[in-house]
Formats: C-alpha cells, structure tokens, sequence
C-alpha cells in the first residue's frame, strides 16, 4: 500500500483546494488596491502611494477626469458582458436541460430502468448498483460540471473587467506596475479555477460515495458526468464567446483601422464596447470554461480507468485520488511560481515582459517534476496493475511518475514551440511580416505556411508522450499525462488570462483619451500576452489530444470493444468522416463570423455616415446596437455546430455502433488537433506580425512600417483574417475533440447495449 | 469460369487500346486543321472554309500579322515549357535512378539476395520464383511507370501548346468554334494516356509472364512498381510544375494587376511568358501524370489482390484481367461522349458550355454503367472467391458490378458538389464574391469556409462507397471502386486539360492585341474551365482516396499484417504523425510559392522601373530572366517536399515496422483527403468569384465590379492566395497519399522481414 493514508489523502486534497482559494482572494485584495473611484483614491491619501507615484509622470494624467472615464468604461465593459453572458446561458439552459434528460433516459434504459442491482462488469462475483440509479447519479454530475464550469467563467469574466481598468490606471506608473496588476488579476482566474474545480470534484466523489459505498466502478462511471458537463458548457461558451467576440473584432478593424483610419480601440469606433466586451466573454470566459473541461475530463478519464484497475477493486483510496493528488501539489507549485513574476523580481522594461512569462513556464515545469516525484512516492504502492483492455498490466509507482513528466515536459515544449512560432522575436513572424511587402495574397500564404510547419514539433511530442505512456501504464498513463500536462493549469491560466486584460487595458486607455505612452506600454503587455495566448492554447490543444485519447480509452474499455480495427470497414468510414467533422465545424463557425462580420461593418459605416460629427469626436455613437449584433448573432450561430458536436456520437453511436463511433472519435481526434494547432499558430503569428510592423522595434521592422503604409495595411488583412481562426475555430476544436470522446465514454453502457441500429437491421 | 475466353480477353484489350490511340490521332488531325502559317492557309483558300468565316468579323482580325503573332507566342511558350520539363527530368531522372537501385537492394535483400525459389505465401503447396528476381522486376517495372508517365507528361504538355494559338484563332470565328478546338485537343491527351496506360501495361504484364509463368503471386507483385514509378514521376511533376506556375502566376499578378493595373497576360508583363508556361508544365504536364498514376495504381492494387484471390490461384486468365477491361471498356465509352460534344452537338453561346462539359460527365458515367454490367457479365464466373485478410470471401459478378458502378457514381456525386462549390452560377461562390465588399479579409474567411464545407458531402461519397464496395468484395472492391471513378478519364482528362488550353489561349488573344471581344470569349472558356478543372481535382482526390486504401489494403495483406488497432500504441502514433503529413508538406510547397513569388515581384518590378518605355510598351520585358526565376525556384523546391514523401514509408517502415507504417498510411490518407478537398476547392471558388466581379453578367456582380474596383481587388487578393492552394498543394497531397501507400506495397516485403528495427532492439 501506499505511505499516505487514506485520512491523508482526505485532508490533503480539500487543503490544497483551499489554500490555493485563499491565493486568490489574496490576490484581488492586492488588485483591489489600485481604486478606480476618485475619491477612495484622495480619501486614501497619500499612504497607499496614490499620489505619490504619478508626481513624476506628464501632466494631465493624474487628472480625476481620466480616473472617471476608465471606471465608466470599465463599467460598461463589465455590464456588456455580464449581460450577454446571462443571455447565453439562458439559451444554453435550455439545451443543456434537455441533455440531462437524454442523458438520464438513455442511461436509463440500459438494463430497462430497472432498480435491481447487477453483477458488476470488471469485479468479478460481486453486485453493482443498476444502471437507473447510475443514470440518475451521471445526469446530476453531468449538470454539476456544467454550473461549475458556468461559474469558473463568469467569475473569471468579472475579474477579468474588474482588473483591466486598473492595469490602465497602473500603467501610468509604469509597465512594471501594470504587469504586476494584470497578471495577479490572471493569477486570481487561474486559482479560482483549478482549485474549485479540485474540490467540487472531491465533494462529489464523497458525497457519491455516501450511495454507491463499495461499487467504485459505478461511482467512476457516474462521476464522468461531470468531465461531459464542464465540457459541453466549455463549447458554447467558447463558440458563442468567439464568434461574439471576433464579428466585434473584424467588424470594427474593417471599417475603423482600414476604410477610416482611425487607431484601434478608438472610442469613436461604434464596435468598439463590443470588442472589448467580446474579449472577456470569448477569451477569458470560453477559456476559463475551456480549461476547466479539460482539467474535469483529465481527471475523470485517469478515475475510470483506475476504478476498474487494481486501485479500484482493492478499494486503495490514496491510490484511486492519485490525480487528484497531482492536481494538489499543482497548485501549492503554481503557488510558488506565480511569487516569482510578481513579489521575487521586477519588471522594469518592455522587453522584460516575455521572458517573464516564459519563466513563468519553466519554473512551474521544473519545480512540478518535484512534486509530482514527491507525491508518486508517497501515494503509490510500489507496484499496482491497471486496466488494458481486457487484461491487468503491472506498473511501478516510478513507472506511473515518468508518465506524468512525460506529458508535463511536453507541454513545456508545446508552449515553446508555440511561443517561437508566433512571438514577433523569432524569425518565423519576422518573415510573415516581411512577406507583406509584396501584399495581403503573400503575407497570407506566408502564414498559412507557418501555421501547418508549426504543427510538425508537438505533433512528435505528443505522439511520444502517448506512446512512452501508453507503453508503462496503457490508457491510465496517457490520462495522468494529460493530467501532467495540466497540473500547472494554475500558471497557465494565470498567463493566458493575463493576455486579455492586457488588450483590455490598451482598449480602455484609448478610450479614455490617455497619452500616447501609456497606449505604448499597454500594447507591448498585449503583444506578450498574443503569445503567451497562443501558448495557453498550444496547451489546451496538447492536452486536448491527450485527454481525448485516454477518454477514447476509456471509452472502448466501457464499451467492451477489443480491437479498433482500421482495416475493418465500419471502423474506416467512422475515422474519414471522424476526420471531416473538425472542418464541417470549422465552416460553421468561420461563416458565422463572417456573417456576422458583414453586418457589424454595414453597422459601423451606416453610423458613421449617418451619426453627425462622429468623425470628429462631437458625435456619440450607438454602441448598444453594435453589442446587440454581436449577441444576436453569437446566441443563434453557437445552436448549430454545437449541436453538431453534442449530436455525432449520440446519432453514430446509436445507429451505426461503438466501432464505427470508435473510427469517428480517432478520426476526430487526429485531423482535429492538426487544424487546431495550426489555425492558432497563423492567427497568433499574423497578430504579433501586423504588431511587429506597428512597434517597428527593429530596423527590419521599420522599413516595413509605419501604421498606415502598405505593408502595414497588408498586415492588418492578415490579422483581420486570423481572427476567427484563432479565437473561434482553432480553440474550440479541441472542445470538439474532448466533447465527443467524452460524451461517448458517458453513452458507452448505452451504445454497447442498443447501439449500431442500422447494421442491426440491414 | 467466364463467359469471355482468355483469347478474347487477350485480343480485346489491346484492340480497345489500338482504338483509343487511334481516336486521338484523329482529334489530334482535326485540331491540326487550324493553320497557324499565313501562306499555309491562304494556300488553303476557301476550300477549308477559313477566309469565308471570317467575313462578318471585325476589321483586321483577318490580319495575317496576328497569325503570326500568335504563333510566335505559340513557340515562346512552346520552347519554355520544353525547356523546363528537360531540366526537370534531369533532376527526377537522378533522384529516380537512386531509388531504382533502393528498389533492388531492399527488395533483393528479402532473401539475402539468394536465387533460389521460395514456397509461395498465397499458393500453398507451390514455389514462387526467388526474391532477388522480382526484386529485379520490380526495379524495371518503376523505371518503365516513371517512363510512362513522363512521356505522358510532356506529351499532353506538347499537344497543349500545340492548341492553345490555335484555339485563340477560332475564337475569332466564334465561341463554338473555339471551344471544339480546346475541348479536341484536351481529348487528345485523354485518349493518348488512357490508351496508352492500358497498353503499356498490358505488354508489361504479358512480358513479365514469360519469366514468372505460372506465378502469378510474383508476377503481379513485381507489376505494383509501375504503379510506383507513374506516382513518383507524378508527384515531382505535380510539385515541380506546381511551385513553377504559381510563382509566375502569383508574381505576374501582384505587380501587373495589383501595382501596374494593366490587365492579366498583358505582354508588357515580364513574367506573362513564365505563367503561361507555367499553366501547361504545371496544370497540363502534372496533371497527366497525375491521372495516369492514378490510374495505374489502381489496376495495381486491384491486381495484385485479384491474384492471391481466386482468379489468381485458379489461373483465370480473363477474370484476372477485370480491371484492364474495364479500362478498355471505358475508353469505348468515352470515344462515344466525346462525340456528343464535339460532333453531335454544337455551342452557340457562352452561357452553354458549362452545361455542355457537364453533360460530358452525366453522358459518360450513364453509359458506362452499362458497360460495366457488360463486362462484368461477360468477364466474371458468376461466383469467385476474393482475399479478405487471411480468409476467402465470395462474390457474384453482379456484386462486382456493384462495386465499380458506386465508385463511378460517386465520382459524378464528388464532381457535381465540386461544381456547385467552385462555379459562380451557384449560391457559395456568389456569396464569397459578395463578401469582397467588406474587403479582402472576409472574402479570404468566406472562401476558407467554403471549402472547408465542400469537404462534406465528397466525404460521405467517399464514405458510403467504401463501405459498400468492401462490404460486398474486401479490399478488391474498393480497388475496383477506385477504377470505376477512374474508368471514365478519357473524359476526365479531355475536359480537365480543356481549362489550361483555354487559359493559355486567353493570353495568347491578350499577348497578340487581339480585340475586347476575343478576350470575352477566351474568359468564358476559361471559367468553365476553372471549374472543371475542379472537378477533375475532386476527381483525383476521390480516386485518390479509394486507390490509397486499396493499396493500403494489399500492403496489410503483403505485409502480413492481420489487424491495424487503433488502441495500440504503435498503430496510433503512426495515426496521428500520417494525419500531420499532408500539414508538413503543405507548409513546404506554400512556402516555396510564396517565396519564389517574392523573388519574382521583385524581377518584374526591377524591370518595370529600370527598362525604359516598357510601360508605354516601346521596351522589350526580359522574359527570359522570370522564366529562370521559376525554373530555379520549382527545380530547387521540388527536392524536400518530393523526399518527405518518398522516404518517410521507407525510414517509418524500417525503423517503426509494418504496424506504425499502416498508422501512417492511415491517418494521411484521412486527412490529407480533407484538405486536398477544401484546398482545391477554397481556390476554385475565388478565381470564379474574381471572374464573376470581372464579367458582370448579374446585376449583383455589376454591382460589385467593375475591374479595378475595391471589390475586385479584394477579389484578386484572394484569387492570388487560391492559387498555391489549388494548384500547388492541393492537388499534390492526393499524390502524396498515394505514393506512400504504393511505396508501402512494393516493399512490403522488406519491411515484414526487416522492419521495425527500432522496436526491435528497444
């Protein structure tokens, strides 16, 4: 057995949970500082420093006036997006409502509702709870992930538009200042998250338990309605948040920076309060939803698996939490790590930025392999069996440790890759930006180049990690390197948040009429935080294949499936169409933002022509109707791939069975992670292009610049086109991956029982 | 046994092949009617009708001095694409001779090059003739497929621009006119290479059996290298001559078009020269081998599993031959749908030659059905038996009839789709021209959504012959699907080779100052061309896809492979590296593209700014200097991409064995399917939707247009991104999947004795 104990682990876990909550709220009363009302401000005098620090600063800027305008604008940020958010889950309700239902009359059905416990699948000779009552358990975790995940991206929305006026306000002090605001505010998102995820995972599993006592494989098996919760909430939230976010995006781009020549963010711009709001309900939102699928789907996949492996059928508490273990010492080390960007050194330059990031990354890597040694040695027995299709495989505590490392190291390798591939410092953006001398056709072809080469290297290190993992510990190994690639979800999240708050920030100094300089040092904070995004996403994707594998794993293993046998012909079509889906989705969501799009520029340019003196600043222009389009058609566009995502393995599965469903979600799995990653890398790489020509850093970069000279406007289509691609279809496709395998790991008692009605019947 | 003898069977296959040469010497005279020589047809004198028609035309159309002009032109391109396709053949032909003798050493060394026979695999109780020698077969074989296709190559290249002034001169007798002359001469390189595949083959096959004898194991296992060498041939000419013409393309239209405003194949142009040699090397050249490769492939892969089927062991000559009949039977067919076209009906007007190239494919595939039910009634028993992974599965004739018959009617279905996404008579491509109002940006989001939507329904195509045909006859049928889809591309080709006639005899008009209303006349060819030449894209990628899983299939078989799992380890991280193939190679051809692209912007723009008068059109461009440019850069860039191809079967195989191999095989083939698809298609549609802004012929397009408008430059922005994609890329990653999955196949047996040495010695 294990050196901790079963109490241990008991305490340990909700600790962990706790302190890193307590982190958090220690961090936004640090943010809280920065005040936003003028008064508090004066009220506190010159003991919080207020006043101090801005003596040095131009004049003008320690003006109460601009004070008011930020919070105004921050104020209607905040109220825009809240308001959509409530607005989209209501429709989201809805759907997801009617899918609990599915959920419980599909599940339902699998032994005829009856409520006679069964024998159990893997532990032989004793009785399981019936499936009535694990249909009821799947539905009620099923809704319980999808309101976490609901929350998590609410409450990382409120932080997100509580801290981005704040960094603008810092940003006066100086880039350091402002760092510090907008990465404390990320690293509230990234706590929050990882640590309710954590114990509203860990209050289930107990509270479960109090029903299904020894029958761990029901209690698993029910818990992963939890992963299909936080998961299907995740894809709305990120297509709805998308194709919001980036009709706002291109339409005010098109017609405010390329037909008006206005500066982006400008408060004259009617799309302006839209665009900004679209960043915290797609960006931050979607992602914070995002994330915490996969975090809930890594863990469910690692329990299912042990559940029916020697941890589960010799009751091995401390070994059965294993990855909730990780998922602890995740957060005490993302703890330490995040001390490092904001209390142990100082940003004092621009371009100090990035590495700080970056050190952001290797820290937590490095400190994790510690800790991730530390707990395999304490929470696992020496050696164990899992679970491989079929038989017991013997793995070592040691073994299990590589495994974790494995998926944690490739993360770290999948961010670099991604950071090198779309930072503005390396060669690759460089010669995008380059490319726009002979135009948009050019720079184009030049970034769709880069996007498909960017795929090579985290292709290699994910097909590495799945098979050193897969080879020591099968399907379990490659769910707890999902797992470590996601055990410092705490830093990531924090990083990734950071990003938007940034552009936010810019946004809000626009808006508010602040000095040039100030603008300057928000958009250097934003041009880190497009690749540090593109890092978070490199992540989410990374991860994505992983946990969707070890799901598809689990999956079959439910199922009863043997062998996925390419060369059989049910199986074959499964993995073409499989492979198709991740492009139909694409179309979807692509048009949706072009369509919307449309009718967001024919908004802005009927307002521009019609509003008097809106050119001029006298002017106001009607930004309620530019976050009325956005919403309208986010709401009606998100019903139609989602449903494409929800339906496919209900329909597959239902009428063509568990080999043919196997086929699709493989197919998914390796066309989908391809498009994903290269469709973030062109669009991070076009962004930090068009922002490399504009800062103009470089002699290179200034003889393609400045704003408004061809080159930059051939870079600004670019960037224009790699929007939808990296905030809409890129970053929702592994949702599409994940979703799929897990809502067939959910339906898999269903399908193994009535499933594949057609061959049945042809 | 069948109702057709063996001595039949011998006689008509090389009668139909006789026939089909035949029909193209024809075409070939009747094309040959339009004099290009002044004196030659003033000798003529009314006798061959050519001074009466030109009566009612305008003044100086009649000009002897345009005669010759064009064929000036003729001869330019002529010479330049002569030029090229030596150069390059120097190169593939070294790169070739290297993997000859890679051939003979992998496959010599099954047996430790021993010359002693060997029980046979399939024919138990039988001796099988020794390695080393097939190993020698099939090193004559490639070299004779290599061969094979490059004279197709350069001859449908030659015909081509043999054609092209020619065409331009009848479009001044009319559009009909015009059009029978392109669409004849398409015709003539459809039958030349359908006839002469079949026949080369066919002598390969009766000479190899003069060694081999009783057999045929080995026989048709040393026969798959001539499927080899027509798709190694074909993918250097496809990249070669991709990367050739879409840098002259894309850098003759970013300076004339977009900086110089003068109109396309203007001859002030420098690179006006290397484009429209681009369009036969490139379009022409490759595409020949392309479809010839197809083509031989398939009859490969249904060959060598017919003969480990019950044709082969029971030595039933003309049932063994079933796919070759097929063939012969289609070019019948085809000798007969051409005549609709050029004999039975006649064009008056442009708005009828889509409809006319469009019943080619109806015409052709309804008769074929017939044929097929034909030949598969006389060449069949009515019950055989056919391998199916280590059993045998039986089969009726009329099952068989089956198989071919959904291949080819899938093949319409992919071609018809292809149509509807890609010509601007339809919603998708009229709404991606719509979205150019909003500027370059959302016509590029618009057009990547377009295609990847067109990627569906082929899919499914693809999809359900696959199940049906495997379902009813194993890996046989799919290969016979695979001929089906191809049994018709007499046709194919004629109307496929149609578009770059008609493209480069467009220029021609353009080069020689004939008047607006020539021009009109050649755009309206050309864009049922471009529309076509989609098609026959969809075309070669559905064939493609079948052909590939054949070959995939008989490669398991050959290889002694019984199952391909996904859930095992080795099979999966082939999957997931194979599906970022076609990503990798694609990085690399766009890249070339662009690149020489770039090259070339800067050589037309340095001429247009240091040559005086060239403007003005007193200065003399330096042709010769651009078509060295592209000649340099697709010379230099074919290399890289061509190895990733070519070696990655031999290094996967070698190192990772048979089962990683299949994963790869595997997972490119499902998404480089995809991508093929939405590449081609994505560029299709934006040359339309330019030339729909560009003709005006609807209301909504005039009020687009008209040229030089911002809609139309948005338009020709995404039209210059197009055109690597459909043309470079797309078309060369069905070749990709392909040839991995042949190269598979012909050292199958290598890797089953030698493979996997890495796995090995872990």
């Amino acid at each position: 057995m294990a050196i901790l104990s079963a109490l241990a682990t008991e305490v340990l876990i909700p600790v962990a949970g706790v302190i890193g909550i307590a982190f958090a709220v220690v961090q936004w009363v640090l943010v809280s500082q920065v005040k936003l009302s003028p008064a508090a401000a004066a009220a506190g005098g010159s003991k919080n420093g207020y006043g101090d620090y801005l003596i040095e600063e131009e004049e003008g800027l320690n003006d109460h006036n601009v004070v008011v305008k930020c919070a105004e604008i921050q104020n209607a940020i905040s109220e825009g997006a809240t308001s959509f958010l409530f607005t989209e889950y209501q429709y989201v309700g809805i759907f997801m409502s009617i899918f609990a239902v599915v959920i419980f009359l599909f599940l339902g059905s699998v032994e005829g509702f009856s409520t006679k416990s069964q024998p159990c699948t893997y532990s032989e000779g004793k009785f399981c709870k019936p499936a009535l009552f694990t249909a009821l358990f799947s539905t009620a975790s099923f809704l319980l992930g999808a309101i976490t995940s609901l929350v998590s991206g609410f409450l990382g929305m409120k932080i997100a538009t509580y801290a981005n006026a704040r960094t603008t306000l810092e940003a006066r002090k100086g880039v350091g200042k402002a760092f510090i605001t907008a990465f404390r505010s990320g690293a509230v998102m990234g706590f929050l998250l990882a640590s309710s995820g954590l114990v509203v995972l860990y209050i289930t599993i107990n509270v479960f338990k109090l029903y299904y006592g020894d029958d761990w494989e029901g209690l698993f098996e029910s818990i992963t309605g939890y992963g299909l919760g936080g998961s299907s909430m995740a894809l709305f939230g990120r297509v709805g948040g998308g194709i919001y976010t980036k009709a706002a995006d291109v339409g005010a781009d098109l017609v405010g920076k390329v037909e008006r020549n206005i500066p982006e963010d400008d408060p004259r711009n009617p799309a302006v309060i839209a665009d900004n709001v679209g960043d915290n309900v797609g960006d931050i939102a979607g992602m914070g939803s995002d994330l915490f699928g996969s975090y809930a789907e890594s863990s469910c996949a690692a329990l299912v698996v042990a559940s029916i492996s020697s941890f589960g059928i010799n009751h091995d508490f401390t070994g059965m939490c294993y990855p909730l273990l990780v998922s602890s010492v995740g957060i005490i080390v993302c703890l330490i790590t995040t001390l490092f960007a904001t209390d142990f050194f100082e940003i004092k330059a621009v371009k100090e930025i990035e590495p700080a990031l970056k050190k952001q990354l290797i820290i937590s890597t490095a400190l994790m392999t510690v800790g991730i040694a530390i707990i395999s040695w304490l929470a696992l027995p020496a050696k164990f069996t899992i679970y491989n299709f079929g038989t017991q495989k013997e793995v070592s505590n040691w073994g299990l440790f590589f495994c974790v490392a494995i998926g944690l190291w490739a993360g770290l390798i999948i961010g670099f890759v991604t950071e090198y591939y779309t930072s503005n410092a390396y060669s690759p953006v460089q010669d995008v930006a380059d490319s726009c001398r002979t135009g948009a056709a050019t720079n184009v072809i030049f970034g769709l180049a880069l996007g498909y080469k960017s795929v090579i290297i985290p292709i290699f290190a994910i097909a590495v990690s799945i098979y050193v993992s897969f080879s020591i510990a099968a399907m379990y190994g490659i769910a707890v390197a999902a797992l470590g690639m996601l055990s410092t979800i705490a830093t990531g999240l924090a990083i990734d948040a950071y990003g938007p708050i940034s552009d936010n920030a810019g946004g809000i100094a626009e808006m508010a009429g602040m000095s040039h300089r100030i603008r300057e040092r928000t958009d250097a904070l934003d041009a880190a935080g497009n690749t540090t995004a593109a890092i978070g996403k490199g992540f989410a994707i990374g991860s994505a294949a992983l946990v969707s594998l070890a799901l598809f794993g689990a999956f079959v293993s439910r199922a009863g499936v043997q062998v996925v046998d390419v060369l059989s012909p049910k199986v074959f079509i499964g993995l073409i169409v499989g492979a198709m889906l991740p492009y139909w989705f694409s179309a979807m969501t692509m048009k949706s933002v072009g369509s919307a799009a449309l009718k967001m520029v024919e908004e802005v340019r009927r307002q521009f022509n019609t509003i008097p003196g809106l050119m001029e600043g006298t002017g106001k222009p009607d930004y309620a109707t530019c976050v009325k389009i956005s919403t309208d058609a986010s709401i009606k566009e998100m019903i139609p791939p989602g449903a494409l995502v929800m339906l496919t393995p209900l329909i597959v599965g239902t009428l063509f069975g568990v080999e043919t469903l196997s086929g699709v979600l493989a197919g998914a799995l390796v066309s989908g992670v391809q498009i994903a990653i290269s469709a973030s890398n062109t669009g991070g790489a076009w962004d930090n292009a068009k922002k490399y020509i504009e800062a103009g850093a470089s002699e290179h970069a200034r003889t393609l610049g400045p704003k408004g000279s061809d080159c930059h406007k051939a870079a600004v289509i670019g960037d224009t086109i790699g929007d939808p691609l990296k905030d809409t279809s890129g970053p929702s496709l592994n949702i599409l991956i994940k979703l799929m395998a897990v809502e067939s790991l959910v339906f898999a008692p269903f399908f193994a029982t009535h499933g594949g009605l057609l061959f049945k019947y042809l």
